[in-house]
C-alpha cells in the first residue's frame, strides 16, 4: 500500500501540486523554545544524549509550523564521540575533538559495532519521537558522511578548507582510507540502528564535499554514500535516503547518478534550472533557498520562495534551505515563506 | 600571422603535446626572494603600488621556474581603492575597507572614469614588466570581478560567506545593482588600460562566485563578465580573456557557453573528466592542481600532477593550480611539478 504523506510521496519519485516543506535547522536556536529547552541541559552534548530534552526541541518546529518531516536533533560529530574520540563544544567556537593524524591514533578507536553503548540515548530519542509525532509526520534520521567526519577527527575542528584532512590524505592515504573505513562502518550500524528505533527516512551530510579536490569526489564522497546507502537498502529496501554533498557543483550529477540515493538535498549555489534539467528527471531534489532570506524576509523571501517552488515544480521536489536556517533568522518569516509555498 | 607562444597558442583554442603552465599567486610568500623585496615595501600597497617593486616580484617566478606566462602583481582590492574605498591590508587578518552599505555610500565612490589617478602605478607596472620580460613569456593583466570586488566593499573585509553583500542584494537591490554597475565600468576602464600598457591577456577573478545563490548566478556572474568581456573584445578583438568562476559548479557551463571568455580557470573541487567533457570541447581550461599538493609534495604530488596533465590532454589546456600557491608550498615542489609537467 503506497504511503499518502506527502513527504514520502516525494521522496518515491511524485511530483506534488504543493512540495513538502522542512528546514535544515529547524530545531535552532533562532527559536525561543529552543533557547529555553537548550538552558535547561548543561552542555551542548547533554542536550545531544538527554531523550525527554533532544525529543523536544525535535518537536518544537513541527508544533509551531506544521513541517512535513521532523529530523532528529544530534550532531554529526556523535559518530566520532562514540568511536572514542574527546568531544566537546566550545561556545562560540564550535567543536573540538581529539586529532587522528596517524596510524597510532587510528588504533586507539573504538571497533565500528561498539558505537552503540554511546549513542543508545539517540536510539531512545528516536523511540520517543516516533510515539509523539503525529502520525502524518515522518522522522528523517541522519549521519555525517564519512569525509565530512573525517575532516573534523582529522583537524579536531572545522577549517576554512579542512586542509589538514587533505594534508593527511596525500602524507598517508593508509590511515586516512582505514579511517574513512571505520567511519562508514560505524556510520552504518548507527543509521541502521536510528531506522530499527523508527526513523523512516535518512539523510547524509557530507556538509564538506565541496572541500574534497575534483579527481577524489568520486572515491570519497560517492563511494562511501553508495556504500552506506546500499547497505541500509539491504535492510530496508524501502527505506528513502537523502544525500547531501554540499559543494558538489557539478559532482551532484554523477552523485545523483551513482550514489544509490532516492535525493540529493542541493546547496544554495545551485542553479535551479540546472538540476531540474539534469537531476530532477533521475530522482527528487531538495532545496534551496538561501537561509539568509530568513533573516532579510520581506518582499525578497516571497519572490525567492515562489521562484523556487516554480523552478522545481516540474518533478519530485521537497522544499527546503539550501543551508541551515540561522540563529538570526525571524520565526515570523519562516510564517510568510510557509505562506508563499503553501498558498 | 599566428602567436607560436604555447601560452597564446592553447588560449586560441589549440590542443598542445605539453599544456603551457603558471600559478597562480607565484609571486608570493613561497619564496624567499619575494619575502627580500616584500620587505623592502612600506606596506603590502606600497609593494601594489611602486613599479619597480611591483615588476620586480612578478619576474622572480619567471626567472626561477621559467613559466610560460607571467601575471601582474597587484590586488583585487585596488579597484574599490580607486573608486574611494579606504583600504588597508591588516598584517594576519587580510583587508580592511570601508564598507558601502546604503545609497550614500555609493553617492560617495569616484565616477568609474576617475580610477586611472590611483591605477596609474599599475599602468606603469606593466610598461616596466613588457620592457623586462623574455618576449616568449606573455603577460596575464587581471581584475577582480564585480560580484567578488562588491562582497569586500559591502563586507569591508572578508568573511566567511560574504553574507553582507547578500544581505544588501535582498534589502537594498538598487544600490547593489548600482554598485554592480560601477565596479564593472571602473574594471572596464582599468583593464583596457592594462592592455593598452601590454597586457596580452587578461584574467577576471571571481573568487567569491560559489557564494552567490543559485538564481543569482546568471545575473552577477556571467553577465558582468560577459560585459567586461565585450568591452574588451570591442577594442581589442583577439585578446583572450580568462574567467575564474570560483566554486561555479555546474554553473561553469553556463559561465562557459555565455561569458564571451577565451578560457575558464577550474577551482580545485572541479572533476576533471567532467570539465574535459563539458568544458573544453567549448574553450581552455585552466587548471587544476590541488595548490596542497605543494606542500605535501612527494609521489602524491607526481601522480596528481600528471592525472591533470592525462585527463587534459584531448583538448586546449593551461597547467594551473585550483586556488593560489599558499606561503607553506615549498619551491622545490614546484620545481618537481615542473618535471611531472614537462617529463
Amino acid at each position: 500500500m503506497s504511503d499518502k504523506r506527502p513527504m514520502m510521496r516525494a521522496l518515491a519519485g511524485e511530483t506534488l501540486p504543493v512540495p513538502p516543506v522542512w528546514m535544515m535547522r529547524q530545531a535552532g536556536r533562532y527559536l525561543p523554545e529552543y533557547r529555553a529547552t537548550r538552558a535547561r541541559a548543561g552542555s551542548f552534548l547533554d542536550l545531544c544524549y538527554t531523550p525527554e530534552l533532544a525529543a523536544e526541541v525535535t518537536l518544537q518546529p513541527i508544533r509551531r509550523f506544521g513541517f512535513d518531516a521532523a529530523i532528529l536533533f544530534a550532531d554529526i560529530l556523535l559518530v566520532p564521540h562514540a568511536l572514542g574520540a574527546e568531544l566537546a563544544f566550545v561556545e562560540g567556537e564550535g567543536p573540538r575533538l581529539s586529532t587522528v593524524t596517524g596510524p597510532g591514533d587510528l588504533a586507539r578507536l573504538r571497533p565500528a559495532e561498539a558505537v552503540h553503548e554511546t549513542l543508545a540515548p539517540v536510539y531512545e530519542t528516536v523511540r520517543a519521537l516516533r510515539a509523539a509525532l503525529p502520525p502524518e509526520v515522518p522522522l528523517i534520521g541522519f549521519a555525517g558522511a564519512p569525509w565530512t567526519v573525517a575532516t573534523y577527527m582529522i583537524a579536531g575542528r572545522g577549517t576554512p578548507d579542512q586542509a589538514p584532512a587533505r594534508a593527511l590524505l596525500y602524507r598517508d592515504p593508509a590511515t586516512f582510507d582505514a579511517l574513512i573505513g571505520r567511519i562508514t562502518e560505524a556510520t552504518i550500524a548507527y543509521l541502521l540502528a536510528q531506522v530499527e528505533a523508527g526513523a523512516e527516512i535518512v539523510k547524509l551530510f557530507d556538509s564538506w564535499a565541496g572541500a574534497l579536490p575534483g579527481p577524489l569526489f568520486a572515491r570519497y564522497a560517492i563511494a562511501p554514500a553508495r556504500r552506506i546507502a546500499a547497505a541500509l537498502h539491504a535492510a530496508h529496501p524501502r527505506l528513502p535516503v537523502i544525500g547531501f554533498p554540499r559543494g558538489a557543483g557539478a559532482g551532484y550529477a554523477a552523485f545523483a547518478a551513482e550514489a544509490g540515493v532516492q535525493a540529493v538535498a542541493l546547496d544554495t549555489s545551485v542553479v535551479p534550472e540546472w538540476a531540474a534539467a539534469e537531476l530532477q528527471p533521475r530522482l527528487c531534489v531538495q532545496g534551496n533557498l538561501d537561509p539568509l532570506l530568513l533573516v532579510a524576509g520581506g518582499t525578497a523571501l516571497d519572490a525567492a520562495t515562489r521562484a523556487c517552488v516554480r523552478a522545481f515544480a516540474g518533478g519530485p521536489h521537497v522544499f527546503n534551505l539550501g543551508h541551515g536556517i540561522t540563529p538570526e533568522a525571524d520565526p515570523a518569516n519562516v510564517d510568510r515563506m510557509l505562506r508563499a509555498i503553501r498558498g
